[in-house]
C-alpha cells in the first residue's frame, strides 16, 4: 500500500485501501496497523433515517456546504438493504454525477458482507482509511433504523436522525429509538403538508425525555435537501454540536466509548470465524440434521461446539 | 414452567416461557431443551417493510383472515427501532385492542437485548414457543431491510416484502435487496395514486432476475390493509408458496438452512459471552485507553485478548 498517496487524500490509493479492508482478515489487519496512527482529526458524522426520508440527497448537500466552506469530505454510505447484491455500485454513480470530478470528495458506499459483524466493522475500517487520507469531514450514511444502524451510529461523533413528514403509522414506533441516538433531528422534505405535525411531535417527545443539565437537547432542524433549504444552518449545528462535545470533554469520552465498542465486535468476530473455522464441517452438519430432526435443541448442539473448542 | 398449559397454548404460559428466553442464558436454554420436540409443525411467515408501509395493520389483518380460516395465529412483532426504550409494549397494547379476547391469537412485541445477535436468537426462541403452544400460522414482523431483518427472515418459511407506493428516492434501493428476500411481494396502500408505476417497477426487477425452470417467482399483490381488501388473496398465495416449497422438498432445505444460521448464530453468541467475560475488565480499559491514544490498532488489540483465551 502506497502510504504516501493515501495520506495525500489521491483517490485511487483511497479505494484501493478500503477494497482491501472489505477483503478482511489479514488484509483488513495490514491496513489498519499502517494507518491507525494517522486517524484521530476528522469529525465523523453519522446521518440515518429510514426510506423515503430523502437521506442521500440531504447528505449530498450537506457535502457541498462543507465544500463551500474549505474542508474534504468523504462518504460512506451503508446500504444494509441490499445484503445479497452489488446494488450499491449503482447508488455510486448516481450521486458520483452530482459531486463529480471534485477531488475533496470521496463517495463510497458499501453493502453487507455477511453476519459477522462484518458492515459495521467494515465500515469502521473505510471511516479510518477516509480520517487518515485527510478528510475533515466523514459522513456515515445508514438506511433506517436498527441494531445496524445503532452500530454504526457509535461510530460517529454526531449523530443526526432524518425524518420526513408524514410518513405514516410506525413514527411513533421510531421516536422511541432514535430520540436516544440523535444530537441532531432533521426534518427534511420540509414543504410537505404534515411538517408542523412532525416537527411539533419530535419536540413533544424531546420534552419528555429526562434532562440534566449540561445535556445536550437535540435541536429539531427543517431541510429541503432537492432546494438545498436550510442545509447551512443544518451544518452550522452540526459545528455548534462538536464545541459542546469538545467543551465539556465529552469528545474523549465518546471516542473511548467507540473504541470499547469496535474493540468488542473485532474480538467476536475473530473468535468466531476462528473458532468455527477450526470446527469440523461434517460435525456442523451431523449436528444441524439432529437439530432438525428435533433430536436434539439448538442450544445444547451449541454447546457441544464450544466445549470441543475451549 | 408448565408444558401442558404451554402445550395448550395458555396465554399466561405462552408469556412467560417468552420472558424466559428473553431472559438469556441458563433460563432460555432450560426452555427450549424442555419444548424444542414439539416444534417444526407452524408455518413460519416473515413480514418485513419499512416505515410507513402500513406492514403493522397488514399483519393484523393477515391474522384476521387466517382466524376465519380456523387457524391458530402467533405474532412476534421484532421492533429494532427502539433498542433503548420499552416502546414496544406500547405497540402490544395498541394491537391487542384490534385482537383482544380472541384466544386463538397470541401477540408479542420484542425489542433488541444488545449487541451479540441477540434480537435475532430470542425472536428464533420465541417463535419455537409459539410453534410448540400450537399455532398453526406464525407471523415474524420485522421493520425495515437491514441485516437484522434479512436474519430474521432466514428463520421464515415464506417472507413476504410490504411496499408501499411512492416511498420516495430510496426505493430503488431497497428492491435491489428485497427481491432476493421476498416469496410474495405486497404493495399495500394500494387506493394511493402512485401504486401502479410501483407494481411496474417491482415486476420489472422481477423479470431482470435471472431465473431457472421451477424457480418460484415472487407474485406482486395489491392490499388495502386498512380495508382489509386484498387479504384474501395474500393468504391464498401463503398457502400457494407453502405448497410449492413441499412439492419441491424445499421446506425440509430451508429448516435445513434455517438450524445451520441459528446455530452459528448461538455459538456466536455463547463463545463472545463466555470469552469476553473471563476476561479482566481492567486489561480491556487498558488496551481501549492505546487504542484511543493511537498506540495500538484495533486488531493488534483484540489479537491480544483472543491470544489469551486460545
Amino acid at each position: 500500500m502506497d502510504i504516501d498517496a493515501l495520506r495525500a487524500g489521491q483517490p485511487r490509493a483511497v479505494a484501493r485501501a478500503i477494497s482491501g479492508v472489505e477483503r478482511g482478515g489479514a488484509s483488513a489487519r495490514a491496513i489498519i496497523a499502517a494507518i491507525f496512527r494517522f486517524t484521530g482529526r476528522a469529525h465523523l458524522i453519522g446521518i440515518t433515517g429510514a426510506p423515503g426520508t430523502g437521506k442521500s440527497t440531504l447528505v449530498n448537500e450537506i457535502a457541498k456546504q462543507y465544500r463551500r466552506r474549505g474542508k474534504r469530505v468523504g462518504i460512506v454510505a451503508v446500504d444494509p438493504t441490499s445484503p445479497f447484491s452489488g446494488g450499491a455500485i449503482l447508488g455510486d454513480r448516481l450521486r458520483m454525477q452530482d459531486l463529480s470530478g471534485d477531488p475533496g470528495v470521496f463517495i463510497r458506499s458499501m453493502a453487507t458482507r455477511g453476519n459477522l459483524g462484518g458492515l459495521a466493522s467494515t465500515t469502521a475500517d473505510a471511516v479510518k482509511i477516509l480520517d487518515a487520507a485527510g478528510f475533515e469531514i466523514v459522513l456515515i450514511e445508514t438506511v433506517g433504523a436498527g441494531q445496524n444502524e445503532v452500530d454504526i451510529a457509535k461510530n460517529a461523533h454526531t449523530t443526526i436522525v432524518v425524518q420526513a413528514p408524514g410518513l405514516g403509522d410506525d413514527i411513533q414506533a421510531i421516536k422511541a429509538g432514535i430520540l436516544e441516538i440523535a444530537d441532531l433531528l432533521i426534518v427534511n422534505k420540509a414543504d410537505h403538508d404534515e411538517v408542523s405535525a412532525t416537527v411539533a411531535a419530535l419536540e413533544m417527545n424531546l420534552n419528555l425525555k429526562p434532562m440534566q443539565e449540561n445535556d445536550w437537547r437535540p435541536p429539531v432542524l427543517k431541510t429541503i435537501a432537492l432546494k438545498g433549504e436550510g442545509v447551512a444552518d443544518a451544518v452550522d449545528w452540526i459545528g455548534k454540536h462538536r464545541a459542546y462535545l469538545e467543551d465539556n470533554h465529552l469528545l474523549a469520552q465518546r471516542e473511548r466509548a467507540r473504541v470499547r465498542a469496535e474493540l468488542e465486535m473485532v474480538v467476536q468476530r475473530e473468535l468466531v470465524t476462528r473458532l468455527l473455522g477450526g470446527v469440523n464441517g461434517s460435525k456442523v452438519e451431523m449436528l444441524v440434521e439432529k437439530i432438525a430432526a428435533r433430536e436434539l435443541d439448538v442450544y445444547t448442539a451449541a454447546e457441544r461446539l464450544v466445549q470441543e473448542k475451549l
